[in-house]
């Protein structure tokens, strides 16, 4: 019987207890922790580009595609998650490696899916049949119930990190999942996707889509696919150009509507100039922070994380978080904020700064360091 | 070290799962039911209104409001849910006794709750100190962030059905809680509440609200914070005589814009006359259904289960659920559509029937009997 | 030659200005009052009800239905729109007579049109085919491209109030007409129409719609087509009673929405206690205040109207209204807002009060008087 | 008096006509052509870009833009619309003439106004201080309530396209204007106005805008405010090889929300390569069609129209409307579709091809030939 069976000196109410487990019920006065008063159920945590990689290419060596399923992934274990292969409660954060010549074969599922590219060239992810480049520091879309394979036609490894909604969804038990066919379609190398040949201009959207969107599941995603790094490297540009303070973030977003690409995962890009330093700030939602360029220090709930490129940081729900770039840096937001938006719960609180290198703050412990 | 670790007959890929594991790192490969192919965290259950009210009963003499905390609360636990005090891993269900001459002091939280009255008389819920009249059958709504106590000046017992998305919330950690004051608020018995007298007409809004909302939270919800029971059974009436079906549902919403009473709980009343028989159907998204007049049968994935008032049922997400009553039958279904909805999860099937008394099925175990 | 040639002294300007005319072009420069500062179309106007009846009356005995077409129609000319039947630029009102034993045959149109009863009872509105009883106060509506249809089964005639967004539709050239049968539907008088059975309660909207909207045009309207006056006057006694301003107002909304009746009409209804006074404010876009009970005055850009029981007052776009009531009144507004919204114009202002009575305004002439 | 005043053989409602008239009444069923079958209150009509350029540049010789007013503008007089200025009932078109070193002074007014250059370079538009450069092809907005004004320094004129939403505003009498002060702003001219810094790149918006929109005025308008000729180009190529119709068209939108770029106005670009031949259409709202480049024919409602680079189209609400390309060709279209779609009125139907060139159609008289 897992339903809990609380005791108590009196015999009554210890009858009582007993009776309540018996029938599947919990008194409610005896639970803890049950309504904190903040959300409380992770601990900031880094994961170290160098062992990421190191054990990438390690598992590119001994493990298959074939012997390792569709996908050969390393997924991010938050250790506060029970042993759950998640990087928060609601987000799957992990590495991909696709070696020189491999391929993985189709599937779909209802967890909508993105990547950003970190090392390679020349990968084809072919999504619902349309084939998109993947070059390092693009962002690609795999939106919920969209076939997708990858294929390698070159020699070089490449290593991406993969954002999902799959904590979340599983939590919603909304997960389905098909297999494809065993054998990988055919496609025609193009310099730009469909997707991005019908959304490649900001403001114009074609009036009648010579690619009609074909919903193949019930969500509402993004028609642009690929997001390049050139151009949101030169839209980071202008913008802090336009504005000078140092910082400016981007939203990726559905041209069609300006809505997040997915409707459970916002995606932004940071960039943050050599000694910028953000303020202190909490909200409600978790992240996972990846590095693309640069380093610096992050400072969560008074724990100091020092980071360079490739190195992934998860920080937790209300925690406050103040970024300071050392260099030039870029860094992929991932998070949950369109469902806690959606859900009515967003809140955010500023907090006075906690100081990033001055306060002497000890550095945090990290895995794989 | 809570971080899964596999092991493997080739040395080498057993130190890449040694080594992987000290990383906080998972091997996708290597896990199994992560992606089923459709949705299957849990089975369907039902607790017998009997069991209810007699251990409610028996909470109420053993466990005072002082020694039970702010509340005398019975919670549905799913035993699928490894203990959890939850119906379903998004919403909460539960049953609430509150005796005669006895007080719940204030308390807010993220959390969004609502309330259907199933026995007694005369009990008042402050909700931001705006004093609701409960009767039987009754839907009170306390959203996410507003004060709420409660009174029963009377001296009978009342009983009444709690639905909260506290599980959901929860997963997406974003539970905030705070107590208020020890003593209790003075309030005006009145026949209408505020909230009732603002929106006491269908389809007629106030231009300049006299009390304007004032969110206290950051939720987005119904300022009509009660729905009576005699509106409901006119409304029902009205609707099987309009269309003839021997059937009806009504769906609670914010008379301001049509949307749900919360964003992240739909809240709908379904009658059936007597001999009615529904289509077998599947959707994503878990429901608890609580019986609240009538008598009947319903059959989730080939379970029968037979129910009559009172009586509490849990349909999983995309189980194939038909009902059929044997009288004339009230069944409140309480589920987290907006949130599916929101997510771009939504999907529906409809399934051949499975023959809810003629296939001989087994009645499906229960708990409480 | 419609096109206005512009004479200048200078002959080769002469010449410019002939060849424009010539070319269907106009010089801009030229051009007068074309940007006035402010909206500036018409001038406060008032038609008294003594009036109104006495002709509607009179017509009746003179002019038959099959002599006048499908209606018995007056419809208020505003004197500065320079002789078209229409209140004002966007907005159509009229005043309809309906004897006893007369019908008026079913037909459609694109333009949106709603009633409000005055007099008489017992008539019967059919709206695609649904009988809605007509009684003193009810508000009916006719979304465009309904069939309609009035049959006036007793013996006393009916007069009604008709309020259009003829002018705006004819505006946009976007008017359609289509005659129905010449022959009559037949119908079982009901309490209730079928419309008013879905949506009989604040808050409760029927899941499975047993008479499904079927758009017979492009507009999205109420699916609510009657609003009871016994209903308004709970409602808004309750509004008083719940804020105690002395005044009150609904709006009349669609129940799935929230949003206005039709997407280019607004209706509302004003109470205001014997004694109170508004404050002066403008807005974007005219209205038509119609007296439904009691008196009082009202002060339009410095112009005082008095008023009682059936009047009928223009207020221009952007001019300063404010009223005072002598007994305790109410108005029914109807405003072209939601256009002037959705087009991005809306704005208000406040200004100093007029003064209704003490100013010693003259009294504005008014037609019919 | 305006009011009309009808007769009658019958001395009796003879009478009541002369008093209706005398209470500014009218009798519906006296009324004609008020509730056509169908929108008809425009025909098709063409000006020649020959003519349009040669009276402008003789303006540009002989008027000042000091005797002139702010502005050298020569507006489109559709020859059905009583001598107003105005190219339809709901939409102004004009050709504005700029001189080499003239400047047009700020001022702004709630009608929204874009351009579309049509000859010379070097020009800029300060919207709200922020200086946009225009050369050929580009789109400029200038949103309802912005400051405006215009700067040419280099030495030869620049030709461009005025298209306003105030033939519909001032039938809203919603129409507010207010000079700028006399001298002209001084402005650094830079590679990208600020609003283009801003939103570069598709489906990239700034989280944190550097240069939050001030919202001058009630509209929501694109806070991106020129789209340039070499996008737009290039996004029309990708659409056509992404599809192979021989034709696309895009939407000039919002980048932060897909909607149109002013809530009352719609652009978009056609592209036609030569021998594309377009379906007969008809849709409610009139057009502005512009050829930007090529040369082909249209038909409307049975009149042929040949046109080539610089010529202007107007197309009535629901005319049947066909195109053939001759050559490859561009052409703008500005139409008044949100606000059809907002008032429910939007409604399309698709007819038999009329037939371009075969059928031997007499060309329509155009002005200017």
């Amino acid at each position: 019987m897992v339903t809990r069976r609380f005791h108590d000196s009196d015999p009554a109410v210890d009858g009582l207890y007993s009776d309540l487990a018996e029938a599947d019920l919990q008194p409610l006065w005896r639970q803890e922790g049950l309504l904190p008063r903040t959300p409380n159920r992770l601990t900031p945590f880094l994961w170290r580009w160098k062992t990421l990689r190191d054990l990438a290419g390690r598992s590119g060596e001994l493990v298959g595609i074939d012997r390792g399923g569709d996908r050969r992934v390393l997924a991010l274990a938050h250790p506060d998650l029970g042993g759950l292969p998640f990087a928060t409660h609601t987000l799957w954060g992990a590495v991909q490696f696709l070696g020189g010549g491999e391929l993985a074969p189709a599937h779909r599922h209802s967890p909508a899916a993105l990547r950003l590219v970190l090392e390679g060239t020349g990968v084809w992810t072919l999504v619902n049949g349309d084939p998109i480049a993947m070059e390092p520091g693009d962002l690609v879309l795999t939106p919920g119930q969209t076939w997708h394979e990858h294929h390698n036609p070159g020699t070089e490894p490449m290593v991406w990190f993969d954002g999902l909604d799959l904590p979340l969804v599983r939590n919603l038990d909304a997960v389905f999942f098909e297999p494809g066919p065993d054998e990988l379609s055919d496609y025609s190398p193009r310099p730009h996707s469909s997707s991005e040949q019908r959304f490649s201009v900001a403001g114009l959207v074609p009036v009648v889509d010579p690619v009609p969107v074909e919903p193949t599941g019930p969500g509402r995603f993004s028609p642009l696919l690929a997001y390049r790094w050139s151009a949101v490297d030169a839209a980071l540009s202008q913008l802090i150009d336009a504005g000078g303070f140092g910082a400016a973030t981007v939203r990726y977003s559905d041209p069609t509507s300006g809505r997040d690409v997915m409707p459970t995962l916002r995606a932004e890009m940071h960039r943050m100039l050599a000694g910028h330093q953000t303020p202190a700030t909490r909200r409600v939602g978790s992240g996972i922070w990846l590095v693309f360029r640069g380093s610096g220090s992050t400072v969560v709930d008074g724990h100091a994380f020092s980071w360079s490129a490739g190195d992934i940081l998860v920080t937790p729900s209300w925690s406050a978080v103040e970024h300071e770039a050392f260099e030039d840096s870029d860094l992929f937001l991932l998070s949950d904020e369109p469902v806690i938006e959606a859900a009515g719960l967003a809140r955010t609180a500023n907090e006075p700064t906690q100081g990033v290198r001055e306060g002497g703050l000890a550095q945090a412990s990290t895995a794989g360091s």
